[in-house]
């Protein structure tokens, strides 16, 4: 993939301004309800049991996000995502703290038997204990596991049939075949909340107007990484409060000519 | 009503700090909360249905927010719109996303049968399915509808036999005989999530200290506008990260003197 | 306690990363998340009554906030509570709104007789209300009770035999025998939603790593005042909105000259 492609994605996400559906957690809502609309993309937070499966049908994504995953959210997730199924609508998932408790392990092992997932981004941690490996893991973060992240992205992709995200201090973006990884982003995205689970509904924003994946994917990575860059060098050394005001911001701001300058990634 | 009414409403808001009962939705909550208490209101967000009756009927103001609707929320909205219609207690509706699902049609339906709202305010998109009339709407967003605003909030306010506030580039109050008109605000508002809803709980906030609903509402959105207009002013071109920010800030900080500078509002 | 135990205890929360399971409502989730992670510390908000047990479990405290209380999240409090009491793991409980409903009153007894709680923090009227003194409460507000607040804290620590935190314009924390002072803060906390619930989840963060639990909750206190003190300063006169952000900051910045500095603190 050219950086061109990477402004290609971006212009078309700000003029089509897709509708992104998510069914997300109380600690993110907001978040990424803001971080879309900045973008240029059109929230909605739907997640009645009644209403997902109309919800679902008329986005052009759907967000499936496990952050504080209870049995009302996980069986609207399981509607909303065979709607989107039936429809043709891509589905991203967030495996937020897969592998913290066996509820959380077995209610995605169940989402993705039931839903077909067309990109699945999380930390090492979560996408190993998606697939069964071994990968320490403390609350919702991801441990420090030693494994080999190309490795790990490569195997799950294989095995969950779909592109798979692994973000960290690189991020690693994976179809089975072929292989992407991400240098851009900033280690102060780790000090705000929901920056995780933003970029799960980004990579959504993205591939609700490209379906190649891989590339919908990695082109959501770099444009994300480069604002958080330019943001984290416009506040440094305030603190994370700025940093995440500014980053919504830079989501709203970041050029063509600035993902020329930053934008940093690599084909394996 | 004349300018000098608009200082008195916001002058008696910040005095008396009216409390403001919200059953409000999961990506708002806390961007209404800090509005109302930067506008100098006390906010509560119970929302179990165990409770609502008794908290319901302490309140200055219900505000009822259908953003994420579902079963329990519902059946809460109608315990404590039943519980402050019994006191006396003003009740504003926002009907989010009405049309975007047929669930939610119903729901308002259901809820406004029910319940007897003192003012309802949204998008001309919500009002018009409100009333069955045919408006496009995307997400919780109102679309590109054409229709004439004006008799579109007329005829709601006869029908529903209430205020009706349809707020959009121009935001029309009727209460089915007066219409008023505020041309106050600015577009960076669509670009932060829930400002729409912040705005009804800031209705609700004037309508506590004012029994003339159209008034009260007409002096709310000026205010609301006014601060909109600074905020985004100050924060020119910063982003919708700054402007949220300052937004909150000048909810507290409005003036008299900026109202006199800055407000715009008709009687038709 | 001298100074030198304040940063003694920062330090370690910011060396430590201790992991705080909050189960808390959705005005504040993001917000305490923000504010746990900006002072160092690992917030999970995992609330899913299937879940909780294991998830409290493997935290370092556990915080119980009844701000949007149901039965659900009531529930799952009781269930984590236990297992937080089986496992040794501190629990800390913000008793938001009791008095202002029944529901909330008849929900805390029941918490607070089936989970043994290491730090109780709430406002005077909240105190009161959980002992069965009378003080007045509006909405969620602490209301104008003129009682004694150091006798009411000494009183409440007898009675529910743990450390119980009276936050106002002085904080008094008090474990039934010996009773301190905390002088920090500022007015400007009041106009931001949430305050409260993250001074709460920043003593759980202390009693994590510190089971002298009157000199955890008082080393909060000092540092949360001092941060606060140091943000309204900063932002003076610019808004409650700027010092939300400037607040997050701080929390992340406070350094031990500041605590030295600014910190002020008796023992009675």
């Amino acid at each position: 993939m050219e950086k061109s492609k990477v402004h290609a994605l971006l212009k078309r996400v700000r003029e089509i301004n897709p509708l992104i559906h998510n069914i997300t957690n109380i600690v993110v809502a907001n978040f990424s309800a803001n971080g879309l609309l900045a973008l240029g993309a059109s929230p909605v937070m739907a997640d009645a049991v009644e209403e997902v499966d109309e919800m679902a049908k008329s986005a052009d994504a759907v967000v499936l996000n496990m952050g504080t995953l209870n049995r009302e959210s996980l069986e609207a997730m399981i509607v909303a995502g065979k709607s989107a199924n039936e429809q043709g609508v891509p589905v991203i998932l967030d495996p937020v703290g897969v592998g913290a408790t066996s509820y959380r392990t077995e209610a995605a092992s169940k989402l993705i038997n039931e839903v077909k997932c067309s990109i699945i981004r999380g930390n090492a941690a979560e996408i190993a204990n998606l697939i069964g490996e071994k990968w320490a893991i403390k609350g919702v973060d991801a441990g420090n596991g030693n494994g080999d992240v190309f490795a790990l992205s490569m195997a799950a992709a294989k095995k969950l049939k779909t592109v798979v995200v692994v973000t960290g201090k690189e991020d690693i973006i994976s179809d089975g075949q072929s292989t992407n990884s991400v240098q851009n982003g900033h280690f102060i995205l780790t000090k705000v909340t929901g920056t995780g689970c933003l970029l799960s509904a980004i990579v959504g924003a993205f591939a609700a107007v490209e379906n190649n994946y891989l590339d919908a994917a990695t082109a959501a990575l770099v444009f994300y990484g480069v604002a958080a860059e330019i943001a984290a060098n416009k506040t440094d050394e305030q603190g994370p409060g700025s940093f995440q005001i500014e980053f919504l911001n830079q989501l709203s701001l970041v050029s063509s000519s600035e993902i020329d300058l930053y934008g940093s990634f690599h084909t394996k």
